[in-house]
C-alpha cells in the first residue's frame, strides 16, 4: 500500500501553521503569539529496492526531479540515471537506489509512489544536509488523489433551529455549539454584519462579538470558512444560511451511563465538547484563539484514553507543539508548557508503547531539554528569563524567584526524558539522577517540615501555601504516602487555602481526590459545577464557570463580555475522570499490555460504560451488588471489593458483592 | 521617510528561495540540489516614540494586531492598548512602545508605518522568541505601494533582430543573449513546442535545448516568465513574439577604453554579461541553474567593485548565502565555499566599511564557523565528511584525506572571522591565532621543502602538484616574498604543470600574473582567451572555452550538449583585471578611506577609463608619455613612474614620463 510520504514533522508544522493563523478577534485576523515554524523547502526521498523491473509513477507536493543510481556506485558515477520530473519511470531488474528530490515553498514537500515500488514508511528523507531519517507518514493518506495538504476533514450539513427577524436583522440559532462554514444567501446589494456567537448575546453584539464581519454580497451571497457559533446574527432581514458542520470523524470508543442523569449529561457534553476541540490537534477551545497549548494538550491526552484513543491525534498534536530547531523559547512561551511537553511525551509512549515515534522525536525532545538546562541557575532550579512565562494556573501564586511549581515540572520532565533516552538506548543519560537532584533540592528548600506543604516560592520570605503547588507536588514529585496525606488534609480538604478557580487546575485537584478515595467528591464537584453549567443552557462545556454569577455575566473574561470559550477542552475532564476513577480502567505497563479494572461506584448508584484499550475495550457495569467486567483483549486485571481476578479476552466476569467479605466470582 | 521593514534576512532568504525554485532543464523544473531556508512566518516589530499625539497608518504583508503601551508599564498592565488588525491608529501624546505582530506563511512578515511614526531602520523585529535585533531595510523600498514582496527589476520591451521561417516552425534571432519574459501570439490551436536557446543550434534541438516546453495554445497565446535566451524556436509557422527585457537598473559607474580593439569588446561583452548575472543576487549563468555560488559570488565581489560598486547587490547576496540555524550543511554543499563566504565577508567590510552589516550578519557567520570547527579533526584540517563536496576547482587534483587548498582557505576564513570579531567587540576571540595554527600546520605538512611548492596531499604519498593549490597559498597564506616568488616560478611559469582550464580559476591566475607585474601576460590570455570567444560570435562571455572546438561543440558541457552556460559571471573577470591593474585604482583602506591609483599600461599602448569608489570615482587615462587622474573624493595615493603624488579632490594630475627619470608633474 502506498501513502504519502514527508519529512517527518513537515505534515504537522505545516497544519499548525495554517491552523494558528486562522484567529480572528473582532472584526481582524489576529496572529499567534508564539513562534511558529515552517516545514523545510527542498527534501530529498529515498529508497534502495531491489525488483525484477516495472514503472513506478510519481506525484508530488511541489516540483521534483528523480535520480536511479545502480547500487554501489559512486555519486556522479555513469550509472546514475537523472529523469528530471518525469512521473513515470521504468527501473530496469536488480537493485537501485531511487532518490526524488522535492521542492515547495507553498506548502511542503511530499511525494507518493506507486506502481513497482510504492512510497511509505520504509522511505527516509533528507533536507539537503544529509540528515538522513524515517519519513513522516500518516494512516488519512493513502489515496495518490488525497494529498496531506488538505487536512480530511468531515463535512455534515446542518440545520438552524431557529430563524428570528428582529428589527435590524435575522438571528439564527443552530440549537447548540458547532463548528461549521456558512454561506448566507438571499442577501440585499449592501453591506451587510454578520456576527458569529456562542451566546445569543454574543451575535447580537456588533461590537464585542468576538468573530464578526462587516462585508459587501457578491450577487446575494457571501461565504466563511468554518467558525465556532451557536447563533449567527446577519443584519438583513432577508438573510438565508447554509452551514456545513466540519469536523474530525472520530470513533467514540469510550462510554458511560449511570443512574444519575445529571452526570450522564455532563459526561455526554463533555464528550461533545472535546471532539469539538479534536480536530488537526488537541485545541484549546473552538471560538476564541483555537491554537494548540501544551498542557491543555497534556490533560487532552487523558479525556482521549477514555474516548477515542487516537493515536494520531495525540502524536500530531506534540509533533506540532514540539516545533523544530533552533528551539529559542518555550512552548507557548511558557516555562511549564515546555516540561508539560516532555511529560506529555512520555504518557504518549506508555499509552501507545510507540518506540518509533519515540525515535523520531527524540532529536526535538533533545533540543527542548538542552534549552532548558542551558537556562538553569547554579543552585539547579529554573528561573523567570527574559520572554519565559511563568503560567502554572490562572491563580495569585508568589512567582518570587525560583517557582516551586516549575521546579516540581522539571524534575519531572529530566525523569520522562530519562525513561524514553533509556528505552532507545539503554542509558538514561545521567537524566534520572538530574531529576533526582532537583527533586531533594526541592524537598530542601520548599517543603515546610513544620506544616507538611510545600510553599510557593522560598526567595520571597512569604511562605505561601497553594493548591496548585501542593497538587504538583503530590502528582510529580515521589512523596511518600504519608506526605501525600499530609499535603491532602493540609492543603486539599483544607478550606482556608484559596479554592481553585480554574477547570484547568480542578483537573488535578479531583486526580488527587480519587486518589484519595474520598470518594464522593468527584461526583459532588461535577454535579455543583458542570451539572449547575448545563442549567444555565449550556450545550457544551465552558472554559470557566461561577454559579454565582447571571446571565451575560457567564460569557465575560479576560476584561471583555464575550472572550469566554464556552467549549473548551480542558472542562472535558469529566469524561477522564469517570472512565479512570469509576469505570475504573487503567494501563498499568507499557501500550495496555497490562492494566487494571477498578470499578468505584463513589457518589453513583449504579453505571455502565466502555472504556477503550490498545486493540480492544473493556466493558464495565457496576451497582453495589454485582460488578460485570468484560475486555476483547488480554492483559487485564479486575480488582474491587478485595477480589484479584485476572481477565480473559471476550470473557466476561461477573463479581457479587458479599458485604464484609471479598466480592464471589458468579462466572467468567 | 517610511521604509518597508522585516526580521533582517527574511528579504533575501525569501527570494533566495523562490529564485532557486526557477530552475528548468529538459521540460521540467528542477529543484535546488542544496539546503535552503525560510522566512520567520511570525514577526514582531517594536519602536519606542515620544510624540505628541497624532495618527500613524500601518500597512503589512500579512494579517497584524498591534499594542501601544505606554513606557513604564508592565506587560498585560492596564495602560496596554490593542488595536489588532485596525491599520489607523491615533496615538496619545508621550512616550508609547509600539509593538506591530505580523503573520504571513506566503511571502514573508513585513510592514509599512507611515504618518507621526514611520518604519525604519531604527526599529527592532523579534521571530517571538525574544531575539529582538535591528530590522532589515532596503532602499529600493521606500513607497508604501511597493511591497518587498515582489522583486522590483526593470522592463524594456525587446525586439528580435530575424524572423526565419523554417519547415516545421519559425526561429526568432534576438540578436544577442538576453533575459527576457516571452508572449506568443498568431498560434494555431493545437500544442506548440518553444525551445528557447543561447545558440542556433540549442533553440532548433527539440529533446537537448536545456529550456523547451510542450504548451496548448489559450486562444493563440502562451505565456513564459523569463528564460536566458538568442534564439527561440516556435513550432508554428504563424507564430509570433514580444519579449520583455528584465533586468537589475544598475549604473554604469565603471569603464574602460584602450587603443585595442579586441580588449574594449572584451571588457564591453563582460560588463553585459555580469549586468545579466546581477539579479536578486549575482547567479552564476542566466540560462541553465540560476541558481547562487559562494565562490562565484566572491569572483563577483571584485568585478562589482569595477563596474557597479553596487553594496546591496553584495550584501543581499551574501545574507541569501549565508542561510539560517541550523546550519548543518556546507554552504552549496561545497567546503571551499563555506571559506569564500565569510572571506567575502571581510572583503565587503573592506570595501564598503559597513559596521552594522557586520553587526547584523554576525550570528549566521558564527554559526558557519562553529559548524566547520565542529567538523574540524585532532590535527587542525578539515577533511572530507559525508555530505561534503571538495571542489576547488573543476581539474583532476589529488583530494585525499586533508587538501591543502582546503586548509588554506578555513585559515583565511578564520583569520577573516577574528577580524570582523575584532571591529566588533574589540577581540578576535583567539580566531587569529587559530588561523595561524593551520597556516604553520600547512607550511609543515604540504610545503615542499626542496622545491619550494605547495603539494595537494601529503596523506596519498603523491606529491602531486598543482596550479590551482599553489595560486591559493600565493594569495591566501602569510608567504613571504621569495616563498611568492618560488611559487611564481616553479609552478605557475612552468608549461609542465597542467594548465588552468576553467575562467573560474584563470581569475586566480590572472591575479597573480598581475601581482607578479608579468605585465602583458593578462592582455595576451583576454586577447587568445576572450577575444578568440568573440571571433566565435559570442555575445556574452562562456562558462568556459577551448579555442580548438568547432561550432557547436562549443555549446557542450556536463555531458550534455548545450548545457554549458554561455552568459556565466566568472568569465567577466576582465571588467576586475584592467580595473585593477591596468587603470590601477585599489582600496587600501576600509571603505575607500584610503586607496591607491597605479596605472600600469601593460601590454596596451593607451588607455582611459573610470574606477568607482565609496561616493565618487577615480578617472584615469594613460599612454606611454602621460598619466592623467582625476578622483572625485578624497583619500587617494597616485604612485606611477617612481612618483608618489596625493589626489586632492576633483582636481586633475597630469604627469609626465621622462624617461629614466621619475614622472614630472605637470598640473594638479
Amino acid at each position: 500500500m502506498s501513502q504519502w510520504i514527508w519529512k517527518f514533522g513537515d505534515f504537522e508544522i505545516y497544519h499548525s501553521l495554517l491552523l494558528h493563523n486562522r484567529r480572528q478577534q473582532y472584526g481582524y485576523p489576529e496572529p499567534v503569539v508564539w513562534k511558529m515554524y515552517t516545514p523545510e523547502p527542498v527534501v530529498q526521498f529515498r529508497k534502495t529496492v531491489t525488483t525484477k523491473g516495472g514503472s513506478i509513477r510519481i506525484r508530488a507536493c511541489g516540483t521534483f526531479s528523480v535520480t536511479v543510481a545502480k547500487i554501489g556506485d559512486k555519486y556522479r558515477g555513469e550509472n546514475i540515471r537523472k529523469y528530471g520530473g518525469r512521473s513515470v519511470i521504468d527501473l530496469d531488474p536488480g537493485t537501485v537506489e531511487i532518490t526524488i528530490r522535492t521542492s515547495n515553498k507553498e506548502s511542503f514537500p511530499c511525494i507518493y509512489v506507486e506502481g513497482l515500488v510504492n512510497s511509505d514508511e520504509t522511505w527516509t528523507a533528507d533536507d539537503m544536509s544529509q540528515d538522513w531519517a524515517p519519513v513522516g507518514t500518516n494512516s488519512m493518506f493513502t489515496e495518490a488523489e488525497k494529498t496531506p495538504e488538505v487536512f480530511p476533514f468531515s463535512y455534515e450539513k446542518i440545520y438552524y433551529k431557529k430563524r428570528e427577524v428582529l428589527e435590524n436583522g435575522v438571528l439564527f440559532d443552530f440549537g447548540r455549539e458547532t463548528f461549521a462554514g456558512t454561506r448566507f444567501f438571499g442577501l440585499s446589494d449592501r453591506k451587510v454584519y454578520i456576527q458569529f456567537g456562542e451566546s445569543r448575546e454574543e451575535a447580537l453584539d456588533r461590537e464585542w462579538s468576538v468573530i464578526h464581519f462587516d462585508r459587501q454580497p457578491v450577487e446575494g451571497n457571501i461565504s466563511f470558512e468554518p467558525y465556532a457559533f451557536r447563533y449567527i446574527f446577519v443584519s438583513d432581514r432577508n438573510a438565508e444560511v447554509e452551514a456545513e458542520y466540519e469536523y474530525l470523524p472520530l470513533t467514540y470508543r469510550g462510554s458511560f451511563c449511570c443512574s444519575d442523569e445529571v452526570l450522564n449529561r455532563v459526561w455526554d457534553t463533555a464528550a461533545y465538547t472535546f471532539h469539538l476541540n479534536c480536530r488537526e490537534f488537541f485545541l484549546d477551545g473552538i471560538k476564541r484563539d483555537r491554537w494548540v497549548w501544551a498542557a491543555d494538550a497534556y490533560q487532552c491526552l487523558f479525556v482521549n484514553r477514555y474516548l477515542f484513543l487516537d493515536r494520531d491525534l495525540e502524536r500530531r498534536t506534540l509533533i506540532a507543539l514540539g516545533g523544530k530547531t533552533p528551539f529559542k523559547v518555550h512552548i507557548n512561551t511558557i516555562m511549564d508548557y515546555s516540561f508539560f511537553w516532555i511529560i506529555s511525551l512520555y504518557e504518549y509512549y506508555r499509552t501507545y508503547g510507540d518506540r518509533k515515534f519515540m525515535e523520531q522525536i527524540r532529536p526535538q525532545m533533545e533540543y527542548v531539554m538542552d534549552f532548558c538546562r542551558s537556562r538553569t541557575d547554579s543552585d539547579g532550579f529554573m528561573r523567570e528569563k527574559p520572554g519565559d512565562w511563568i503560567f502554572i494556573d490562572w491563580a495569585p501564586m508568589d512567582k518570587t524567584g525560583a517557582v516551586c511549581a516549575e521546579q516540581i515540572l522539571y524534575a519531572k520532565a529530566m525523569e520522562c526524558f530519562g525513561k524514553i533516552l533509556q528505552l532507545l538506548e539503554g542509558d538514561d543519560k545521567g537524566y534520572q539522577r538530574l531529576a533526582e537532584d532537583v527533586q531533594k533540592a526541592v524537598f530542601e528548600r520548599f517543603y515546610d517540615r513544620q506544616d507538611h506543604v510545600f510553599i510557593d516560592s522560598y526567595e520571597s520570605g512569604k511562605n505561601i501555601v497553594t493548591r496548585q503547588t501542593n497538587i504538583l507536588a503530590y502528582l510529580f514529585l515521589p512523596c511518600t504516602e504519608e506526605q501525600k496525606r499530609d499535603i491532602y488534609t493540609h492543603v486539599i480538604l483544607n478550606e482556608k487555602v484559596p479554592q481553585i478557580t480554574t477547570p484547568y487546575f480542578k483537573f488535578y485537584e479531583n486526580q488527587v481526590h480519587c486518589m484519595e478515595g474520598n470518594t464522593d467528591i468527584l461526583e459532588q464537584s461535577i454535579r455543583t459545577y458542570y451539572g449547575s453549567m448545563l442549567g444555565t443552557g449550556a450545550t457544551t462545556l465552558y472554559e470557566a464557570y461561577d454559579p454565582k454569577q447571571q446571565g451575560a455575566e457567564h460569557y465575560a473574561m479576560y476584561g471583555n463580555p464575550y472572550e469566554k470559550s464556552l467549549c473548551h477542552a480542558w472542562s472535558a475532564s469529566p469524561v477522564y475522570l469517570l472512565g479512570n476513577y469509576r469505570l475504573g480502567v487503567q494501563n498499568t505497563g507499557i501500550g495496555y499490555d497490562t492494566f487494571t479494572v477498578c470499578p468505584d461506584l463513589g457518589g453513583i448508584t449504579s453505571f455502565s460504560g466502555r472504556v477503550p484499550v490498545a486493540g480492544g475495550s473493556v466493558s464495565v457495569s457496576m451497582d453495589s451488588r454485582e460488578v460485570r467486567v468484560m475486555s476483547t483483549v488480554p492483559g487485564g486485571t479486575l480488582r474491587v471489593w478485595g477480589t484479584e481476578i485476572s481477565l480473559e479476552p471476550e470473557r466476561e466476569v461477573i463479581l457479587k458483592n458479599e458485604s464484609g467479605k471479598k466480592g464471589r466470582i458468579e462466572k467468567i
